[in-house]
């Protein structure tokens, strides 16, 4: 175990820099996780190197097995690992926050925006590429489809945070933008294996079709089954010996369906999410935000610091991939601007301008179809760096805006227990 | 990030087991924790195999760099990381639990148990090994040299979690105990490095001296003027923005003073420990105790649980090597209780047995010696599983002989404030 005590200096320095920068940017009024995210590209493994480089006695342990190479990996798997970890913490705040009858209340409007938000930007993203062919791509329909795949799924961490930090969580425009999220990531996971599957030349549409099958049955029976289950059985978890049990069953029923929704193909978040929703039911009686909130401030930082990290802010230094970088970024936020302001036709101008901004940011979600993409061979490394500048600039992009649509908004009166001080996700 | 996420059904298993079989044990009026190291032993790679094995997503991450044994080694390096944060937790909480001028107290009494504590065990341990050879070994001194140095150190975490279960953390005996772990350690890592230096035939009498000199440094300088920092300039915590400021500068000082510990040579929760000493004195304030408790609940089963899959249990199926693993294991306690013993005259007989008995688990001190030892070809397979039997055994025993002799004692009112319902450590 002492083996893999340098990781700690590691972990010491992403967090310390992520709280640090999170004060300084709390100080100068801007949202703390672009803080987060900046300092994590400064002291990334492209700027300043601080984090990301293993030590001797990690290398030792991978001798024979990959030696320094397999370490580096190891590293940035252990990072990862408590990225995901932070995000998973992340959308079960969320989650926690979203009861089933108020999302089934803008269910038809959230399945819209999620649909029409997917849309527009792939066909969008998909135009650009495929007319301008920026790299000269060998086969240049499979990157353009993705590219396109990457400017479709929406991070709604990155919102959630920002509705939490200014206090806006429950307002009917935060459960379509979370509602449109679920239906958005599903749709956007279904298109990443269908475009995974052509670039790898053996799509199944049998398979596929399974997973669509397996995917919404999880969350029906999740969302349906579980509410119910915790509705009715949650009393008997007093009768429990063991400290706290109510958090500690909390924490094993988020971990289990993040690992179910992982395993089943889709994004481990869901799983997360639908365990915090699940668990909604409960958490007035056991007080549950109150109990789970020093593993979100511990956790959550490491995901956005973490994330910073992959940025290889050199990339741009070239003049086309940055042009190709700003198109695709703005044809990002124009395609789901377009989506979800034609999903709230028929609702106030600025709630659809919220509902249309909630759903930019890209984040991790981006990341992930751009590493798969990478992965199999079927983008290449200019390209690559164009969808993490566009997730990137996504992501810093939205949380300013909505803050600005949200001025001198009327909150409803939050109804939840305050054990946290403020109203919603608690700042970081 | 979402190759990794197959990581999180081993998180999920071990996590849930450890639970359950923590809520089993308790029932059974037993402590949690050896359900936990035992419910590990039957869901590691050595019995069940329910975890430890990475999925293709993970192996493929490691293509072309060391492959699927690559991707196993970097799923162990993910799960000791996950256990050295649970471990540094607990000895974090144990800190906070330990105000220096307690410490003080009982100073000149730790250090004469830390000391003898570490003479005993090692004489009897060489004298076994050395005259009876059991493993053929290629350089007999060597490797009686590593299983004695394997059987010194105590493993505090186990000591101070039973004790903190039963409520007893305050007692005399306790600070004893706790005061003499910090000096058995330090002593203990400056002997592991004189051995392992005689096993790699270039020990450096310089490097050696200067390790012990920044080690002595860094407890005095952290320990005072850590202590002094904390206690003059920890209002202004609150002023920080952030949310929950004075936990999240315990979280930091505890990474940092932990990542400092490692990086000097000494074992991470060295660090941990102090961080937590140091705290103590700004605890009350800020109810540090009560904020950091959920995170103490989510890692630390981690630790123990993830100890119990490194062991073996088929290598006991051969006559010699138990027998050698029982010889080794009885002699581990008696070298334990005549250091404690003969260190504790003049103190009451059951305190004298307390003390002796505190000390007597070795947990993951003896199974990282053991973990060098093989690393660098000192010991045999076999001598390793023997010592982790020893490591395993020592730290199961001595729970339930610390319990009996502590029936009936009557423990000082705890005067801390009591967010924690229980006096002391978190059962768990």
């Amino acid at each position: 175990m002492e083996e893999t005590s340098g990781i700690l200096v590691d972990l010491f320095v992403l967090f310390a820099a992520a709280k640090v920068a999170g004060e300084l940017f709390l100080r100068a009024r801007q949202p703390p996780l672009v803080g987060e995210v900046l300092v994590g590209i400064l002291i990334g493994p492209h700027a300043l190197g601080l984090v990301g480089s293993p030590d001797g006695s990690l290398i030792d342990l991978f001798e024979g097995k990959g030696g320094e190479e397999a370490a580096e990996e190891a590293l940035t798997v252990v990072l990862d690992v408590l990225a995901l970890l932070g995000v998973i913490i992340l959308l079960f705040f969320v989650g926690l926050e979203t009861r089933l009858r108020d999302l089934l209340d803008v269910g038809g409007r959230a399945t819209l925006v999620g649909v029409l938000g997917i849309i527009f930007p792939f066909v969008l993203g998909f135009a650009l590429i495929w007319t301008t062919d920026p790299a000269n791509a060998e086969d240049l329909e499979i990157e353009a489809a993705f590219v396109a795949t990457a400017m479709v799924a929406t991070s709604v961490g990155i919102t959630a945070r920002v509705l939490g930090d200014i206090g806006a969580i429950r307002t009917r425009e935060s459960r379509i933008i979370l509602g449109a999220a679920v239906v958005d990531d599903i749709l956007a996971l279904l298109l990443l294996a269908v475009v995974s599957g052509l670039g790898e030349d053996n799509i199944d549409a049998l398979e596929l079709g399974l997973t669509a099958l397996a995917a919404v049955a999880f969350v029906v029976f999740a969302a349906l089954v579980g509410t119910r289950v915790i509705q009715q059985y949650s009393i008997h978890l007093e009768r429990l010996q063991i400290g706290n049990a109510p958090f500690l069953v909390a924490i094993i029923v988020m971990l289990g369906l993040s690992a179910l929704a992982g395993f089943i193909g889709l994004a481990a978040i869901i799983g997360a999410f639908l365990a915090g929703m699940i668990l909604a039911e409960a958490k007035e009686r056991f007080n549950l935000e109150q109990q789970a909130l020093p593993v979100y401030e511990f956790l959550v930082p490491f995901f956005f610091v973490i994330i910073g990290t992959k940025v290889d802010p050199g990339a741009f230094t070239d003049g086309t991939v940055l042009a190709v970088a700003l198109g695709v970024t703005a044809l990002a936020v124009v395609g789901k601007l377009m989506g979800g302001g034609l999903a709230s036709l028929g609702m106030p101008g600025r709630s659809a301008a919220i509902v249309g901004t909630g759903m930019v940011p890209r984040g991790e979600v981006g990341l992930v179809a751009a590493s798969i993409g990478a992965g199999i061979g079927a983008i290449s490394d200019d390209m690559f760096s164009v969808v993490v500048f566009m997730s990137m600039a996504t992501t810093i992009l939205a949380p300013p805006a909505l803050v600005w649509l949200y001025r001198g908004y009327r909150f409803e009166a939050p109804e939840v227990t305050k054990a946290v001080e403020e109203p919603g996700l608690p700042e970081l």
